[in-house]
């Protein structure tokens, strides 16, 4: 798992874009791959889940589910499992992303299934109160905060990271909003954070590929 | 599509059962496909999302997803397309089921959508009143009932499909809960209804193939 | 009740807005009841929860709850039982509101309960599809439509208007988009509406009872 | 506020019983009253919404909402605004009840809300990842642990009590679950708490203010 958390690390949420859906998903996966194998740096993609199983065959970058329902093996249809999104190749798994919020007792309970199956988990949270809450619980991986990387700014990041720390000095703080260019990314880094969460800006863009090479150019 | 629909049709709901997910998965398709061809009962499967891509792949009998979300494509994080389960090998879709209950505004999104796809939606319901509703909309190829089969009041189950039948003659109707013998098949078909809808029964049976098999020995 | 749901109607919808609450909801309930003692028009309130119990001891006009909850008496923290309500001086309740959508079994299970104490149910929709489903349930004194009244497209509100009466002649339709002048009222009426839904037009006016009695000028 | 958050404090959720609705919700509001005069225990009572108003009228012990929505003033049909129980006389709100669970993104909304309008919070846990999560929040004047208090295992109250306690010293702990005598009560306190959340035991007794006295008899 260490591997997978290797910092500096960059996920890819593929979201529900029909750019980032089933053979389309491939390209981009594809992309990423070759992005992390050109610079070294650590590509996640995060693909809707009827798509990760093939996804985790086509490339080697880790795959992680955008959702994991917080459940137990039984009657829950339309649910997800984590073991059976783990069976699929995921190796990790968004919670609490912003547009897909869940309860306080769910984040909890899904918190704890992923490291349970030595998953690597990405909570997201929206602000600094929330993200000391999120370092509370069974400690994330990773915690990617839906703080804006801007000038106007940095202290919020700063102090993001630093409450983060302050609880749980293991916890990788990403930065999951407002990164559209190398200088985001490097001022997102310079401000604490290891890593970042991308979507619709490298997902539409014209050539995904050289958008990330763009965007990691600076690190 | 026609094929895909024929009765008598018993849908298999994976749900999300440790014996349903990843290779156990495989085990029930494959179950499934074998009654399918020893019996020319159509026979359909529905596992969770991530199993959907890698079944189809494996089995020829059709695959439907368990729930797709009311979503256009977009940034909807965690959630699913019908786009994306249609491309993973799905060829039909279970929509509102009683442990994923919609909005009725949601069930009309997903119901057209689903048409649009030419796939096959399986619309289910609770009493006769939202079976009636459900017939309104754009027509879902089948309406899988909740209401049980029972010997003491078959005249509901005859009476959801009287109403079903007025509005929507096309509409065939499943039976969705009741079911574990072939006499209890039987009395359902005998009452109206074109196939059902099953879980739990065969999916923690000793030998499901057997299950199955005895459940359509009657019809 | 045949009182309370007489035509023309016009629902004056509290929401949430400042404007609406506590020693506001009153001023507003005061002007909705001039305007019906000078006016003859059927008015109705539908304030927050909180704010029933002393609109409904101070106006004579219909109160109406927003919301109720599908629950039945018991442990469900944080809901509102239908009984509750009436109690407090209600009369009717909204039920599926844009901003409120529910689940089609829940539907079912308030307009229900909203007769069982012959109280009046306004059952919103959003579309012609949904309005038909609407109109098989336990029938809803009066359907609120989503469908603005537009110069453009007068056939689809008469197409609802249409398709509600063919299943149930005795639910009374009302526009609840789009009104907000006495031209767009009478509009609303001339294509077969038999009352409106109102909320922020009037609410943020400057003068809500002129606003009021304008918009109920034509007809 | 600092009378109303005196310890020990003893809050009866009236939740969404007949018993506890409009007229019973004044017989049970007027008990509470009496034992809180007989006994100097700070008694506090949860209405539902609609019956607030009215509530806070009859009885001179504080008020609380069972719930109120993370939304600001606006568009939001039947939801309910703090500053809306507010000025219907509530003093102080339930957040995040086991019947009520919330995002967490709205639990941080509500708990800013409510000390905003100088009201006080009670944020009810479930275990003690949640209770941390919690404490770490705009502080809730109290935490409501649902971790039932047991001869069994008492190390986990006493464990609540202490994490948060570390976190935040000035927020006092309640005891949400199992109590139900006078000695339940008493090994609360001994356990660091400073007061219990009450429902059906007291609600559903055949004489509640005979039941509430017996379970403060002991502090």
């Amino acid at each position: 798992m260490d591997n997978i958390k290797r910092t500096p690390i960059v996920i890819l949420n593929f979201k529900t874009y029909m750019e980032s859906t089933g053979k389309n998903a491939l390209k981009l996966a594809m992309a990423s791959e070759m992005v992390a194998e050109e610079t070294g740096v650590n590509m996640v993609i995060a693909p809707q889940s009827p798509d990760i199983y093939f996804l985790s065959k086509e490339v080697k970058i880790p795959v992680f589910a955008q959702h994991v329902d917080a459940v137990d093996a039984g009657g829950h249809t339309g649910s997800t499992l984590i073991e059976c999104v783990k069976e699929a190749g995921a190796e990790g798994c968004l919670v609490n992303h912003s547009e897909q919020r869940m309860k306080l007792a769910d984040i909890d309970v899904v918190v704890k299934k992923v490291a349970e199956k030595d998953m690597v988990s990405v909570l997201c949270t929206n602000n600094i109160e929330t993200s000391a809450a999120a370092s509370t619980l069974e400690p994330p991986e990773l915690i990617g905060s839906g703080i804006p990387v801007s000038k106007a700014e940095p202290e919020i990041v700063e102090g993001t990271v630093d409450i983060i720390h302050q609880i749980n000095p293991k916890i990788s703080v990403l930065c999951g909003a407002g990164i559209s260019t190398g200088e985001d990314m490097k001022a997102a880094m310079d401000l604490g954070a290891e890593g970042v969460l991308l979507a619709s800006g490298i997902i539409m863009a014209k050539d995904p590929k050289e958008a990330l090479l763009n965007l990691v150019s600076k690190i």
